[in-house]
Formats: structure tokens, C-alpha cells, sequence
């Protein structure tokens, strides 16, 4: 099916909430502990069809939301204006109501939802709608805190295979996601393999390396040094640890670019200057950047759900308890594509490599790619091109399959 | 001349201070402010010969002072024991008393001190015995704090000059050092062309670049963050800005070592446990390690002097004021010895190789290697063997040469 017109938006959308466990029914986490009550936030894309075969799952990464696509009705949430480089606008609208990937998810796009469902699921731990530090303690009446339990990527993805049974999704066609979001649909695939037909990794990886889990730290000391921070018990207070906050994110919006990239933005450009400053207030362009999206982030993320989410991408290792990745991976049923950048040195693409040659010496169906770019990591929200022919490729391919089965079952 | 025996310490050595400014006489610095009194602490190893043609200067990094070499017979200071994966031990020496450089300098090392004069200058910024923000400023009585003036790698180069002439060299055989050491000793070549015949700078570049000042001005802000900070006056506090400090190092840290060397020494390793805690406290390996980094540091260095060095690092372009680099270098008369690191990606080889072919187009005679390692930028201090065999030959080359042309003089 060739589309004649450009690719449209996924409209204007509302995201919903779940709470898809209540008490006496709890999550079962990874650390031993029980979460109850579960609230996930999702927005959902497209339509399911009639032998719900056409679900796709899409999955945030760190700072990241369930608004994924079209045009917020709401307000608040992370948006296409959040991302590094900006994604480009769409006639009038306001960029801040655009979703994250919404470049990606819409009529005709690589999540094309003329022809599949598309569900973007939030996680536990985070702060944009579902349970999370900032949440109620039920216990305590008072908001969790760091009494809110660690959570780990399969907790997150234990939780949004209840949503999207709640969705009356028992298989999803595929799971994706950039960054953490590769890992949940990492995950995915791994607990759950009878329902997930493929999985697209993007910009992630089967565990964090040393060097991800000790940016990881430092931008949680940096949290946790803030006083106004106070052991994670801030939400009534006047003050709020915006400071420690903001510096976390600064160096991770560093990880998440390139040298190359940061070379062709600002260079050693100097901000509305034209000689050095001679002080310590701001003298260069990249300089001005950063505090800007370390300002901006202030406005729209808690200090202790950077906290509890960095420590579930330290703790991700598909290995874990399997002993050899191989084993961990025995059992995935899926078949993959994993896209990797060039210039993405915070996931660099010898590990979606390495992830692909074991996943192929198991038998199992890989294609994967190295997008050439100079985006670094954020690449997975701005290689729109290069992304869409191979993601529109292969969910087609995946659809055509399921046909062809459910069609060999009916006769 | 091979030498028999294996390379030598350089001995007991005492780290020695010239103050080369004092009122009403004062170090111009390229703010257009002044400094007065400007002391210098410096070391110095091995012989200056009687023509005075085997004076070499050795240039620190950031965190570096003068006690390049050698034991030190004072106490304090940084050390080899202070360096990333640490060099090898001396006998029964006590790490912490090995200069910063004491693997390349010494009998039969890199830098000879059996045939060189070797002088290891501090930098004025600093907090190492030359004049910074924690010495007393003379209109107050009180340290500088915030009122010491921001100085670049050309203010502490033109100290650096003055201090050589103090002790009767007017000119370098050679003139080297690593990142920020490099820095200077380009510095050397471009404003001093006739005081420096060869010129080897190590892991560095001809200007930082956008990602190496976003690096140090998020460490800038972790301190500025820190409330004991107070605006740079804490000195006569109880309460000091370390936790800032600490966390600035530890990002720092990340940036010395690469992916590589942190895989190869931490991997996913856990720190005394056999499971995830499920905590905020330290699970891996590589976090203990960096906090152990933050804290040492800590105890050394203080915290102004990092703001002014790494300002110092961001404003160091040898094309400003110049247009082009080639403008810059037009009038330089060193041979050049260039040294990169594969893994280093704070000062990437292809920088190394821009300022070479710079250099190689004005008819500069360069030599440039990049030298394959997995220890990023730390390997300037830590590849004595690659980097012993290229300057020991470099050196002799350029001793030969300078006797060459003193004979063919004195015929």
C-alpha cells in the first residue's frame, strides 16, 4: 500500500490512566517487594483490529512520557520542543503539545496509524501520570518519597503487559523504543515471548556499561547534594531541589549529544558577546544551552523519579540472573531489528552488535543498522528518514506474516 | 648513548617558590587586569648545562602541580598514586610521594635527567603554592576568593616565562605536557617562538571544544551549587564546598577514562554484594571508585582554583584574535613532537591531526602518532613505554641538533 498524501498527524489526544492494580492485588517487583496501587498514564494511536493482531507497544525513554504522538490536549508532559534538536514543526501547532516521537507515530509515518494500534505506555517510578516517588503513599498518607520501592525495567514491563491485557491486547505485533525504551522492548521480549511477534531496539542495549551507570551516579549525587533535596522528602516544602535537578541534567543532555554534533551547533560561539567575559557567568553558546535545558526540565520532572529511573537503567542487564546473555535470550521468539547510531557514544552500537550476533547464533531473525548521523544518541528522536524506511518496512513485513498465519489457521 | 642500567628515580626532591612579580610590578594578564604578587612553585631535576641548551619545561593538567618527578620530601600535593589505574610502584616508596610524571621523568627516562635540565612549573589559578584564589589578596588581607582575576593558559604561560628567565634559561631545548600541560606548551611555541626550539604537546588540542566546555561548565556549577560555596568565600569556614568539588571530579573522572578502560576495570562488577540492593547507596563497582575519587580529591585541591582552571581550559583557542589557526601559528619556530591516544575522547586524536597538518602546511617540521590504547585521556600519564621510545628519540634528536649549530657557531 503506497500512501499518496504526506504523512499526517495522530491528532489531537488525551492521555488516560489505568490503575490496573488496587489492593489487595499488588505488582510483584524484582526487589522482593509489592506495589499497590499501580496507575500507568498511556496514550493510544490508530485502531485495534478485528483479530487484534495490528498492537504495537512504543516505550519512553528517561525523561520521556506517554505523550508520544499527535497533539496534547492536555498541558504539561515532555514534548517534540524538549528534544535536543528539535523536531521539526508542524503547520501551526505549538510545539510543546507535540509528542515525543511524534515524527515518527501518525498517518503514514514509520508507526503508521492508518494500519496499527499503537499504545504508549508511561512506567512506574516516573512522574508524568502513573505511581511513582511523588505519588501517595497509601501507608502514610504523604507522598512516597524514598519510600517508594526501586523499581527495575521488568517491573516496568511487568506492569504494561497487565495494561495492555486491560487493552485487550493478549500479542503485540511489535514493542519498540529509543534508549530506555529499547530496553523495555528488550524486556518485552525476553519475559514475555509468546506475546511479542518483533522487536525494535533502538539506541540501547542488553546492559548498561560502567561508563552509563557511573554518569548515572554522579547525576544522582548531584540530586542528592542539592539540601533542598532532603533525603527525597521535598513535596511539601517550598523549596524544591531544582538546583541539583538541573545540574544532573546538564550532564546528561551532554551524554545524549555528540562532539561532532556539539561542534556544528555552537562550536566555541560566545553568547551575545563578542569577547570573553572574564567572569563565571555564561560566555559561550553551548554553555547557555545547557543551562537552558537544565531550566526548562526543572519545570517539568521530579528530582527523586530521575533518581529511582536512572537506577533501573543501572540495574538493566538482560544477563542478570541467566548467567550468559545467551541464556538470557534463549527463549525470545520475536524477530528483531535493532537500530543503532554512529556518533552514539552513551549506547554505542558494538552493543547493539553484540546483541545481534547472539541473538542470530540462537537462530533468531535479526536485521540491524547503524544509522550513519552526527546526532549521537538523541538520534533515535531525530533520524526520522533513515528510520521511518526501515521501521515501516519491517512492521509491514511482520503484518503480511500474521495474515499469511491467521489466514493458513482459517482455512 | 645507551644507557646500561634501568631508569632512576629522580630522587628526593623539594618542591622550591620564586615569587617573579611583586608590587609595584605586576604580571599584565589578557583580562587587561593586573597581578602582583605572583609566586610560582616550581621543581626542577637534573643539571642545566653550561651553554644552557637542555632546559626542557614540563607542563601540568588540571588537577597537577609542581611535583612532577621523583620523592617528594614535602607532603600533600598530587601523586602518582593519584592517576587513574595508578603507575607502577617504585621499590618500597610510598606512591603518595611520586611525582605525577615520575614513570617519564628521571636517569634514562623520557625526559633524561642524566642529559636534561628538567623544569616542572605550577600555574598561577592554582592551589599548589602559586598565586590563586586562596592566597591572600593584598588590598583586603584576605583570600581572593571570587576577587582573584580569571586567567588563561597565555597568563600562566607569561608566568611561566618570566620564572625560566629567573632561573637563566632563555631558551627551551623543548617545552611539553599533557591536556592542560599541552596547552601551555603550544602556548610556549606560539608566544614565545624564539625561547622554544621543539615543542611536545600531549592529548591536547589547539582549542576546547563545545563539548569539552560543556563538561567543565556543569562541574563549574556543581560547585557553584554547593551552599558552602558562598560565592567563593569559605576559606576561613568550618564548612567547605566539597561535596560540589567532589561531584565536579567525578564527572571529570569519566571523562580521563574511556568505555573501554571502564569495562576493562569495572564492568558491571558489584561492590562487596552479590545482589542489587535495591537502594541508593553503592551497588557497582565503578560508583564506589568515582566516589573514592571525589573524596581523595577533596583533600587536595580547592575548590575556586577548579572554577578558574577549567574557565582557563575554555577560553584556551590558539586562533583567538588571530582568525585562522594557521594565522596563529604563522610565526612558530619549534619542531613539533604530537602526541594523541586513540580512546581519548575529551581531546580526540583528529584534533591532534588538524593542528599537525596546521603546522605541516606553514612548513613546520611535525612529527604526529596517535598512540592505540584503551585508557583515554589518562593515558598521557599512563603509556610510558609508546610515549618514552617517541620523546627520548624526539629529544636526543633536537640536544644534537642545538650542538650541531653551536659547534658550526663557535667555528
Amino acid at each position: 500500500m503506497i500512501r499518496n498524501s504526506a504523512p499526517g498527524s495522530a491528532g489531537l489526544v488525551s492521555t488516560k490512566y489505568a490503575t490496573i492494580y488496587e489492593p489487595p492485588e499488588a505488582l510483584p517487583l524484582d526487589s522482593g517487594e509489592e506495589l499497590s496501587p499501580v496507575t500507568l498514564a498511556y496514550e493510544t494511536y490508530g485502531e485495534l483490529n478485528h483479530d487484534r493482531s495490528n498492537a504495537i507497544l512504543v516505550c519512553h525513554a528517561l525523561s520521556g512520557d506517554a505523550h508520544a504522538a499527535g497533539i496534547s490536549a492536555d498541558t504539561g508532559g515532555m514534548s517534540a520542543a524538549d528534544v535536543g534538536f528539535g523536531a521539526k514543526s508542524e503547520g501551526q501547532v505549538d510545539r510543546r503539545q507535540l509528542g515525543w516521537w511524534d515524527n515518527m507515530i501518525g498517518p503514514g509515518k514509520a508507526f503508521d496509524t492508518d494500519r496499527y494500534f499503537v499504545v504508549s505506555s508511561n512506567i512506574i517510578g516516573g512522574c508524568k501520570g502513573s505511581t511513582g516517588p511523588s505519588s501517595i503513599n497509601p501507608h502514610t498518607g504523604r507522598p512516597y518519597g524514598l519510600g517508594f520501592p526501586v523499581v527495575t525495567i521488568g517491573d516496568m514491563v511487568r506492569s504494561q503487559k497487565r495494561l495492555l491485557e486491560r487493552l485487550g491486547v493478549e500479542r503485540l505485533l511489535s514493542v519498540s523504543g529509543g534508549s530506555m525504551g529499547g530496553m523495555q522492548a528488550l524486556q518485552w521480549a525476553v519475559a514475555y515471548p509468546e506475546a511479542v511477534r518483533s522487536c525494535i531496539p533502538i539506541a540501547t542495549t542488553a546492559r548498561l556499561s560502567a561508563q552509563g551507570i557511573a554518569f548515572d551516579e554522579v547525576m544522582r549525587q548531584a540530586i542528592m547534594a542539592d539540601p533542598y533535596w532532603n533525603r527525597g522528602d521535598y513535596y511539601d516544602r517550598e523549596q524544591q531541589p531544582t538546583v541539583g535537578l538541573s545540574i544532573a541534567r546538564m550532564v546528561g543532555h551532554i551524554t545524549y549529544l555528540s562532539d561532532e554534533s556539539m561542534r556544528n551547533k555552537f562550536g566555541r560561539r560566545l553568547r551575545d558577546r563578542e569577547k570573553y567575559g572574564y567572569h563565571f557567568q555564561t560566555d559561550f553558546e553551548v554553555e547557555s544551552y545547557l543551562k537552558h535545558q537544565g531550566n526548562s526540565f526543572i519545570q517539568r520532572f521530579d528530582a527523586n523519579s530521575y533518581l529511582y529511573i536512572t537506577k533501573a537503567i543501572d540495574y538493566f542487564d538482560l544477563a542478570n540472573g541467566h548467567g550468559a546473555l545467551a541464556n538470557a535470550l534463549s527463549g525470545v521468539k520475536a524477530r528483531f531489528l535493532i537500530i543503532s547510531f554512529s556518533s552514539d557514544w552513551l549506547y554505542p552500537s558494538y552493543q547493539s552488535k553484540e546483541m545481534a550476533r547472539a541473538l542470530r547464533r540462537l537462530g533468531v531473525d535479526v536485521s540491524d543498522c547503524e544509522i550513519p548521523t552526527s546526532y549521537g544518541h538523541d538520534a533515535f528522536l531525530l533520524e526520522e528518514e533513515a528510520q521511518t524506511q526501515m521501521i515501516a518496512g519491517f512492521l509491514a513485513h511482520n503484518l503480511a506474516r500474521v495474515r499469511a498465519e491467521n489466514g493458513a489457521v482459517a482455512q
